[in-house]
């Protein structure tokens, strides 16, 4: 009797090992997806690059580390690459065609399928916290402009004047994008993070300035649930970055979601589908994904795509080009 | 020789009316899903709202019968729900919690994937049509606020004073609502189209005054492609109406579509299953849609649905309740 307790012990003992190792924590984030060309770019500027990507990877991975939640991690991972300049979301945006910053961002939760996205937002220091606050505390799924702003600071989010987010290189863009009369950059500096628990539980959540020199209170694919960002912990976490006309479009976010979900496909395979509709079109870009197992996606069709992971069994990888 | 020549040309006359066939046209229609009892409905109201869906619907079943585009005849028909104070949308669109109507629409091309939308709109007379203006005429898919208004008049679109889409039962409305401080509404009168042409091809648009004392510009299922509206001409077309929140957490219309696309099932089966994800989430509503074949889709899992279709093969349908 005493070895059966002692057997059915040690089976649930190892069990439950077995399946910790199985969904392993881990984190991918992105800095956009582009025209991004090793001859364009100086070591300098490439080390600040690769720095900050990984200050914001280590962030949220000691937070998953110390038990924390992946909504946490992502949150903070985000907001570090929204406070750089290097981004183009939060400061570092890119400027509309009035020289004003307009940003959106979105996340959501994979567990409960919670999710919180915001637009055309001049104040908020970190639109993802904005974002999250709308997931969290209000009734909605999507708030925007004024009124995303007031929501915010009903709830005490950091508010600061648009000029705060307003850098000189992007000044600089803007002058020429007017010039060509242009709307397409050939670099797309969206930010996101995926991240897995150590609870299982996937959450997305991607950040943005948009295009240089949009106009009309134009809405990409970052705010859009099921484009820019989708969350479930049956299927994966994805968060995209690229020409969001053609990701709208292609519903990109979750169509991965969908394939790993209805077809039975790896999420790798699932995203390879996924871009190339998106190019079929005539569009580009990247996503970062993590399955349920904690399998790790970056893909892109771009030239490059700032990008990494951190899996808590030791993978750990920065890269930036093809 | 003759006679094989003649045979050939029999087949192929043969085939090509099968074909036809195979691929009717059709148009089917939604007034909005929600508690919607017999019981609480007059004989002169369930009138007025039969004979304004019939309305509608014959607008664009004639476009479709005449060789017009479904895009025409979806914005026809929406257009005739838009201007009829019975449903929520355009004339007749709830109050914000401002006291204000602030609409979205939204339009896709199921022949080549492009797609409008317009959220936060004060003045634009039909959305559907600034929605379309947004597909057709701009870079962009979604456009917002005043940044959409400017490009609807850039355009020539019909512009008018907030107060025209005012009316006295939308101010009972949100007076309760705000006695209440309740965002929710018993009946959700968003509407929406979905047609087929004789050339196959499937367009789907939906418009809506959103939820009676919203705040905070709140933007529902409504304008995202992918939630409130999708349109494939490989799989289907599809309109939602509901709690907007929940079908975006459930990418709604593309979940149907990806469904057909990856399970290879009925579009019945596949909006079940959709639907039934929305209800265990604790949400609700319908949806209309057409596949490719023409087979139509008109379900919900609220009290009633204000719908019907038309077909090329004489079928026709109007009903409100289960």
């Amino acid at each position: 009797m005493f070895r059966i307790i002692f057997l059915t012990f040690f089976l649930s003992f190892f069990y439950s090992c077995n399946n910790e190792e199985n969904i392993d924590f881990a984190i991918v984030i992105h800095g956009g997806a582009g025209t991004i060309l090793k001859r364009n770019m100086s070591e300098e500027m490439e080390l600040s690059y690769k720095l900050k990507l990984e200050e914001a990877i280590n962030i949220g991975y000691d937070i998953l580390k110390n038990n924390g939640s992946s909504i946490d991690a992502v949150e903070a991972t985000i907001k570090i690459l929204e406070n750089s300049e290097l981004f183009n979301a939060g400061k570092g945006s890119v400027l509309s065609n009035k020289g004003e910053v307009e940003m959106d961002a979105s996340i959501m939760n994979g567990q409960n399928l919670n999710a919180g996205a915001i637009s055309g937002i001049k104040k908020i220091k970190n639109p993802i916290s904005g974002a999250r606050m709308v997931m969290e505390k209000s009734e909605h799924v999507f708030l925007s402009g004024d009124g995303a702003e007031e929501f915010a600071m009903s709830q005490g989010l950091e508010i600061i004047e648009n000029e705060y987010f307003i850098t000189k290189t992007r000044l600089n863009s803007l002058m020429n994008a007017k010039k060509n009369d242009s709307i397409k950059d050939n670099k797309f500096g969206t930010v996101g993070c995926v991240a897995i628990d150590k609870y299982a539980n996937i959450t997305s959540g991607t950040s943005t300035g948009g295009m240089t020199n949009k106009k009309w209170n134009r809405i990409g694919d970052v705010p859009i649930i099921g484009a820019g960002t989708y969350a479930n912990n049956k299927t994966c976490g994805i968060s995209s970055t690229g020409w969001g006309e053609y990701f709208i479009r292609n519903v990109v976010a979750y169509d991965i979601s969908s394939q790993i979900e209805y077809k039975n496909i790896s999420i790798k395979s699932a995203a390879k589908n996924t871009l190339k509709k998106v190019k079929n079109l005539g569009g580009n870009g990247g996503v970062i994904g993590i399955d349920k197992k904690g399998n790790i996606l970056m893909d892109f069709n771009t030239d490059g795509m700032y990008r990494g992971y951190k899996k808590s069994n030791g993978e750990f990888e920065i890269k930036i080009y093809k």
